[in-house]
């Protein structure tokens, strides 16, 4: 009766799956039924030392021959990559009759309908707990808890790395450079960052949760993403003296116009609570039409919380709790029609650097208005004649189209000297 | 194929039931691979207008009744009552072979272990995630979403009713009396608040979660319980001035000495994130050992959100995902080995009422000091010779027996004319 567990990567997630089983092992059972034992594991390097003993389970060289030859229930993938040995095995292990877990958004972001269509046939599970922040478990709250609801909107900080940098950054007064240097230290960014720092991280996670939300194809192609490279500690002041703080958000809306679904650094109310979701923590807030608004915060990341998601996954096959991978059936995930990004309509904060010369606001002012954007508060603070100087303003909402366009415009005034900051405003 | 449900009870959340499955079926049928239909339904008032149009279902004038012989597969109690009608319907469904979905926490603290049992041997469901916070799927998420961890604490804000009324006395300076009349004008508070503002309702909702986390007999009779009827607009004032803010929490932590269990109103930090809980928002914080912790927050009451969390559980009955009431096999659940509430170790806030002579102080500190506790600030505001005023305290960490023996030969002092006030400090 023992659910046999073969374990595919044994980075700091697998070892972590491994020590989670063997030291709750009572308990797990307990919950379970029964046993549940990694039976079998693959990785690289076979005389590493990950802090787990796995002397005693069968080693295989090649995951993919482990996900079809080994004699396990469940096969766990986490080697990462949305191609490669990480999409080999889930398929193998799928054609073979056997469960799969992962905690690669990468893959499911990529082929994740093809694969819950495979296991759909195969009558197995495909759980993802673990693909998007670990220590939430946000797809079994979204898939199960709020099965009577229409969802009408997810959004959260669903990246870490980007929100310990934010945070670090507005505490210190540090720019992002350093602070991301710091982040690489503390093991919170990868050595290459891109991945992370401009977005798509997030990007993969919203388009996970934005199928699992509306029932839709998983498209993270086409959605509008910006990082948060460019994002200064100059734009980090203001918007505390404007009383926002600023956030890395990942946003999916249902709209008369379609779903509205986007990644971009947000500056919201530091009243309102993601505002004060600091660190390396994710939040992830849903909006439905009989809950009304339900938010989950904890650990985006780490060893222990990405286990606990695997291991909660593994419970949930141990005792036969059956799933859809995206809520419903693979066949049945509808195109996503997706909003005119350029219809977003929002208020702004933007900043200028502009040669400090009379009539350049006036001129600034007019192409806002030929633009139909009107001005909720400006700040120039102090005034240095024929020098660079920065201004500032919120405006009231308008159509990101309309924004874009005047700011096409405003950057040909001459003593606008560098691009504009745009940043949008968020009232959640 | 359709799965048929029976609705005992068709208050604000039976109609709120009946009302989410006709409006979401399309989506509900899509996630649960079936349809769900009620097709019976029992009431006291049949002429009763309830908003929704329940003339298609059949009619039971008596409830039990309805549980024994309705040919359905599901029973959603809506009674409500720990006795009575609520548990002889819950018993008799279940003993009629069909899973019994129920929002009734008072008969689960009571005769949960029995019911669960009861349940277990029929192999039927008896599904509860609308008995506690309605709003945030936190049942599921213990059970299911956290298996791999071994629990190490459970707290937080249980009560709306009680969130609400702090809440406004902070924002207001108001009193408890009016601001509870408030409450009930807006239906945030019964007729007879009772059951919220001395918080009984939050001791039922903290035994249930006890419960799951710990694998333990439900015990909420044993349990300390203080309510919110004494906390003064002072002590909110006071509270502030320190850097803290009251709150009714309930708490339940594993300690060396066993299971502490308590609610009470409680002073916690303002930068603390359960700090910025407000109004009716309940927020439940979960400690595991692989996920750290873990922060769900949402509406706790109210016709959608219960309504939400009911049909939930039916959805989780339509697709077979079967689940063990308290986690574990009923007869497996541990007696509630209770931490002695003397030995809890914590700092207090102390608010003492003293004729304003010289020497009072001294011989309350005296009096401290022979207990073994140390002041850690202190404040009186104005001088009032020979009248009443306020001397307030911080205490450093100290166990709760010293405190009370402490407080009892405080109250022994000539000058000090009140009872004295403890809130606990929770760190959190």
């Amino acid at each position: 009766m023992t659910l046999r567990v073969a374990v595919a990567g044994l980075g700091t997630v697998g070892a972590g799956v491994v020590d989670v089983l063997r030291r709750n092992a009572d308990l797990v059972s307990a919950r379970s039924g029964r046993l549940i034992e990694v039976t079998d594991v693959s990785a690289r390097d076979r005389h590493k030392d990950r802090g787990v003993d796995v002397s005693g389970c069968r080693w295989h060289d090649d995951p993919v021959e482990m996900a079809r030859s080994a004699d396990v229930d469940v096969v766990v993938e986490l080697i990462g990559g949305a191609d490669g040995p990480a999409k080999a095995v889930c398929e193998t292990a799928i054609g073979a009759g056997r469960h799969v877990v992962t905690a690669n958004k990468a893959l499911l972001a990529a082929h994740g309908a093809g694969l819950a269509a495979q296991a759909e046939g195969a009558g197995v599970n495909l759980a993802w707990e673990a693909a998007v922040a670990g220590g939430i478990p946000v797809i079994k709250t979204l898939r199960e808890g709020l099965a009577g609801n229409r969802i009408s909107g997810v959004h959260g900080i669903l990246n870490g790395t980007c929100n310990f940098i934010l945070t670090e950054m507005r505490d210190t007064g540090r720019g992002f450079d350093e602070v991301l240097e710091e982040a690489q230290r503390l093991g919170y960014a990868e050595a290459d960052p891109t991945f992370d720092v401009d977005g798509i991280d997030a990007a993969h996670k919203l388009a996970l949760l934005t199928s699992l939300a509306f029932g839709v194809e998983i498209s993270a192609d086409e959605m509008p993403v910006e990082g948060i490279r460019h994002v200064s500690s100059t734009d980090i002041e203001y918007a505390e003296e404007f009383g926002y703080r600023i956030k890395l958000l990942g946003i999916a809306r249902r709209t008369p116009d379609g779903i509205e679904q986007r990644v971009h650094p947000a500056m919201v109310p530091v009243t309102a609570p993601i505002a004060r979701i600091d660190g390396v923590t994710n939040a992830v807030v849903l909006d439905g039409d009989a809950i009304g608004s339900t938010a989950l915060v904890g650990p985006g990341a780490g060893a222990g919380p990405t286990a606990s998601a695997v291991v909660a996954d593994l419970v949930d096959v141990a005792t036969r709790r059956n799933a859809l991978t995206f809520g419903i059936p693979a066949e049945h995930l509808q195109r996503l029609e997706r909003a005119d990004p350029e219809r977003h309509y929002g208020a702004s904060y933007l900043r200028l650097m502009v040669i400090d010369r009379p009539g350049v606001f006036a001129a600034v002012a007019r192409v806002l208005g030929e633009h139909g954007i009107s001005i909720e508060s400006v700040v120039q603070r102090g005034r240095d004649p024929q020098e660079v100087v920065p201004v500032v303003m919120i405006t009231h909402d308008t159509d990101e189209g309309s924004m874009k366009r005047a700011i096409a415009a405003i950057e040909r005034i001459e003593e606008v000297v560098e691009p504009a900051r745009m940043i949008r405003i968020e009232s959640l």
